[in-house]
């Protein structure tokens, strides 16, 4: 296997063509954007942290019948993933409130939400990621009525088997992001990564963030925070 | 009938409890604000447009069999409607793009949708009336699933038959905001009010704004605006 061509450069990852058809080379960087890529930093040993937790989640979630584009870890920074163009809608799980949702409705963060609650967002870097609803999915051709209910579907199944996994780790899932992405028979798959980058994790027993919250809100350093929730879920 | 005590005062209307249980005395006021109540401004007049305009309209609504509150005209400025709890929910219906669904898609103002776009505010004004979707509108518990698709639907019959009206008096219904109230045995109603204050026409020979943008944008004097409006609604 080698990598050929580097197709994409984003905010926290590099993607390359591989010597194999249908088969992209990801390389996890050490770097870390809040405010919509305003702040900007680099973290030396954040790129191998989230390379091996999105890839030890990708792989729990496979045991569950959950697929998804990671076909295998490659280094400690690197794994190997199935092509896919992605899906530009974020897709976020909410089970406490917190951050942007708290705000918008003045729920008190920490507040357990009584059921799972999805919100949709354009992933469109100049228009700062909207919040947009199903009308607007359709209307942008996003996604096809169908498509929608699958992945709502596939959001509620993740956030099932996150909440158990992360409840074994003394970890409470407040909310997470993931995305999809269309392979080009049209099957969809989780796609992206699932790391404290992504998700919001919250210790169980202090309240702690262990996530990437403590670099937005600047509460310390977050490549312990990562390395603990990577500790804790190998160790499981 | 009598009025017998003030109830509500709003934006644009004050509410009376009346002899008769079950129905509400509105008075129209000579009030314009904008940015949720930031500016705001007398505007003689302006009362008794928008309550001719709204009788017109919900009037004609009837007539299509859209039940509204309307129960039937007092004065130049006052109506009589059905007592109604009032879902905190503005139902936006957009046929063309403007506005803050032009601004946060970066749709040019004016470009024709390929259907009908539902949005749903939180009427809430120190939360700044947030865009939300229907997982919050179930958490908040502001509608049931049922209720939901019922506003949706009667959302839709409204915009055809407004798309009607207008088209007659070569106005182009651009969007509007609806909103909904619960009689005590639980049967929603169309409420409020449908004025050039709540929805956008333009003028479908010069595209000339003959709504609240008037205001907003500062283009001019709105009570000449609302007068073409109703004028030609009257003389159709």
């Amino acid at each position: 296997m080698e990598k050929t061509e580097l197709i994409y450069t984003g905010k926290a990852k590099r993607l390359f063509t591989t010597n194999q058809t249908g088969q992209i080379w990801i390389e996890y960087l050490d770097q870390a954007t809040a405010l919509n890529g305003v702040r900007k930093d680099e973290i030396l040993g954040k790129a191998e942290l989230n390379n091996q937790i999105t890839s030890l989640i990708f792989k729990e979630l496979a045991k569950k019948d959950i697929p998804s584009h990671f076909i295998k870890q490659l280094s400690k920074t690197e794994q190997l993933v199935e092509a896919v163009a992605i899906i530009p809608l974020e897709v976020v799980v909410r089970n406490v409130a917190a951050g942007s949702f708290s705000k918008k409705l003045a729920i008190e963060e920490g507040t357990q939400l009584t059921f799972p609650i999805i919100e949709f967002y354009y992933k469109k870097d100049e228009l700062d990621d909207p919040f947009i609803n199903e009308d607007h999915i359709k209307y942008l051709e996003l996604a096809t009525d169908e498509e929608l209910i699958a992945l709502k579907e596939a959001a509620l199944k993740v956030n099932q088997v996150l909440i158990e996994l992360f409840d074994q780790i003394n970890i409470r899932l407040i909310d997470f992001k993931i995305e999809f992405g269309r392979k080009e028979d049209g099957t969809i798959l989780l796609a992206d990564e699932i790391s404290p980058d992504t998700c919001r994790l919250w210790d169980k027993t202090t309240n702690d963030h262990l996530d990437k919250d403590v670099y937005r809100k600047e509460l310390g350093e977050i490549v312990p925070v990562y390395k603990e929730v990577f500790s804790r879920l190998k160790n499981k």
